[in-house]
């Protein structure tokens, strides 16, 4: 478990915060979060899922965030609200412990054209190239590379050891894990006699204000246009988005999944993970695609799409299924036969 | 949209460096590259599927790339050439922003052993060890490292924050992007009692000339003897190259697709992305794999391969289909057994 | 090839460290170790697989490890052991060429605060944030960046451009390969009015000892609990391990394989290339899952299991195939209706 302590809150202060109702004790101090099986007395936590009711009579919090038809079973303070992992969400911002210092460390490289704000937090190794612009209170992790003229809005955070190429803009609030890469050159080439011609990449990304974006994630600059990132999309970690790929605001894009090139995803989409997406593809908003599926054409409708072949089976089951897979064609034929000759034997 | 500048260039220069017949000015100045639909009147555009002809009335562009056939529907000046995304890939070389600077920056950490010329640009925070060997004009960026003896050819460029472990060679004029590793042990152990004793991977990593490699993507160095990829390959990113593996010349391979060691991979091959090729495989030449699928078998002739159930359906209908392949070797014997009583029916 | 050296070792002291009988010269030399095809006269190789055994006869090397069954066949000398696979493994450990030399380079940046033991090597441009601990011979590779309070055992090696957050903790003799990222925080947000609320997290990553993680792989924090990856566990490149993940001591997870939150793996499982794994799953001991299949649901019983369609086809055969998929629920409706007909036929 982490040894970074969290700062002690009243139960009072949360209420206000997250705008519930508490019953119990306003004094009492909070100083973090935890599950119903750990926490101690000290701790927060929350029952979202009706299911685990059972589990509030064993569990040593301080307090749980709950809602209204679960109180009477709260066996400690509450803090009641019809949206309890939401407020459990919420609550967890006021548990960070982040403590980056102003300033830029002596072993970071700035060029002299950049705009750095007194506000702004630089680590050490860092390198920051011409004519970046930094916004407010802004907090760049040690090893992050910051091409030419990448343009970061406030309060944006890069963990550690993150590249972005030049030209890249971000809105404010935005947040990159460790080990991605936003704007290196799309998979563009032209095949000519046998050899691939590569075609420079003139565009750039443009990311949205309250982005998230995982670890070792890769977001490629367009090809003459840009990529494009909304506003409050969610990006996990090993995420491959090609060039040109527009992603709607509020879209979620689950780990491991690759989008390629010039594909268009709606808003409010869920794509879960180590989904394949095939380039110049059209997905509408409120497109739900299920795990490790495969998306080859434009999607039109709103709702829940899947491929594959579901989950799991013992090997030898299934290894007898997919070698029938293999003659899968013949079989609806050997049935098209069938019942040719039984509508002959019955006529 | 990136705003580094892009430099002026005649027409009639294009013209020249392409072999293509200018219809138009040869004197017009050209800036840049775009889109037919984004293009402006001293920006260069193309051609290069016929199915977009009607597009080419409403473009602003200066000129156009365009092929014979077309070349009367051109509402500006032409460059007309066979193979216009040819022609384009090859005048997106003329328009590249490419101002790095010789010199090895202060900040960064050069072994005394390393050999570096004096033409070669080297940022800060790059640390290269004992014994590499860099050729004419090469480019590393910022927090790139260069374990001992590399030894790259002239003009190869990595972008930031690229590892190569010791030992790894790359031919000339081979690009890296961002966050890639070369030469990081093959996953290599033999299993003993439950557990796994390391085997020490004592092969490297070889790399053609002319070959490209995306970002975040891995390739292992060889057991005893090496990883190797051929002349003009091109790599996208989040890919996974198991040691000992071979890919041939022309070869290309789209993101986030993984190659599992030992196997072969002939020339002109082209493996789309998301695709698991299995260990110990041996791949011909002009071998084409569709997105997402699995290659777990040799493939010994040319064409066109693929494996999974397509691409996705609306999740209500997929489901039932997929807990029919769950039964599928079952349905079989049910048809057997009706093909046997239809049969003994009818004689 | 790697043009690092091996050191000069004798026939005589391989087999006292391998345990293994030696047939022939104790004092000749050994230089190091090659595959039977390229194994020179003063190379050591190996004969682990009885089918290759006719490959004997064309061998130059200078001795062979292998079992008693296959003595009368070596041509050279022997190194005579019952697992000559595992006797590989360990005598590559004798050729292994470790050179670190103990000592922080000036061109690391160490908080005061941080316990760095004179016996550990840190690379140029490592940055070591307040409160680290690290244990004796711990080699630090150039650019690696480790949060605050991360703590690793004895003899751990971090290989160049490695990311720990904060608080993460690894035991003895265990590995991680460049640009992996250990400790970001996991994909967790709860939903609300279309946005996505962050849930901070507050967990960490607990790595057990003698565990060895590939390259640009993550894994992500817990959210309030730990994520933990047993003792002896091995995990390859390119993988996405999920918050509050829990793998077994001495499991196997191979390349690009995504595992989602809060599953549980047990001990002695292996994890074939680009499997899926769903959340909130729990799979028993000695569970082995084959390449690129997924996993849905809980697994309670050791054994073999698989999904999917198998390996590649001819593209025109697989699309008829993948066509009919598309209406396998139909087609056992089809079926249905036949048993139905033939039943009422005979009766």
């Amino acid at each position: 478990m982490s040894t970074l302590k969290t700062s002690p809150i009243t139960l009072g202060y949360i209420s206000e915060y997250l705008d519930a109702e508490l019953v119990g004790c306003a004094d009492k101090v909070i100083i973090g979060l935890s599950t119903l099986h750990s926490a101690s007395s000290d701790q927060l936590s929350f029952l979202a899922n009706s299911k685990y009711i059972q589990s509030l009579k064993d569990t040593s919090a301080g307090a749980l965030i709950l809602s209204q038809k679960n109180l009477a079973s709260c066996p400690c303070d509450a803090l009641v609200m019809d949206d309890p992992y939401w407020g459990y969400a919420r609550a967890s911002r006021l548990f960070r412990n982040d403590d980056h210092q102003p300033g830029v460390h002596p072993a970071a490289i700035i060029a002299d054209s950049a705009t750095i704000p007194a506000s702004a937090s630089i680590a050490p190794g860092v390198v920051i190239e011409e004519g970046v612009v930094l916004g407010e209170g802004v907090i760049i992790g040690p090893g992050c590379v910051l091409g030419k003229h990448v343009r970061l809005g406030d309060e944006c955070h890069l963990y550690a050891n993150v590249t972005l190429y030049h030209g890249v803009e971000m809105g404010s609030q935005s947040i990159i894990h460790s080990g991605s890469v936003i704007g290196a050159d799309g998979f563009g080439y032209a095949p000519h006699e046998g050899c691939w011609e590569k075609i420079e990449q003139f565009g750039s990304v443009r990311i949205g204000q309250g982005v998230e974006i995982g670890a070792n994630t890769t977001i490629d600059r367009g090809a003459l246009d840009d990529t494009v990132i909304g506003d409050g999309v969610i990006i996990d970690n090993q995420i491959q988005i090609g060039h040109n790929v527009v992603i709607g605001d509020y879209s979620a894009v689950a780990s491991s999944t690759a989008i390629a090139g010039s594909t268009k995803i709606g808003r409010y989409c869920t794509i879960a993970g180590a989904v394949a997406i095939a380039g110049h593809v059209d997905i509408a908003d409120n497109v739900h695609i299920k795990g490790m599926s495969m998306v080859s054409k434009s999607i039109a409708e709103p709702g829940v799409y899947a491929s594959g072949t579901g989950g799991v089976m013992v090997n030898r089951e299934w290894q007898k299924n997919a070698a029938r897979f293999r003659k899968l064609n013949a079989l609806v034929e050997r049935v098209s036969v069938l019942e040719k000759k039984l509508s002959q034997a019955n006529s």
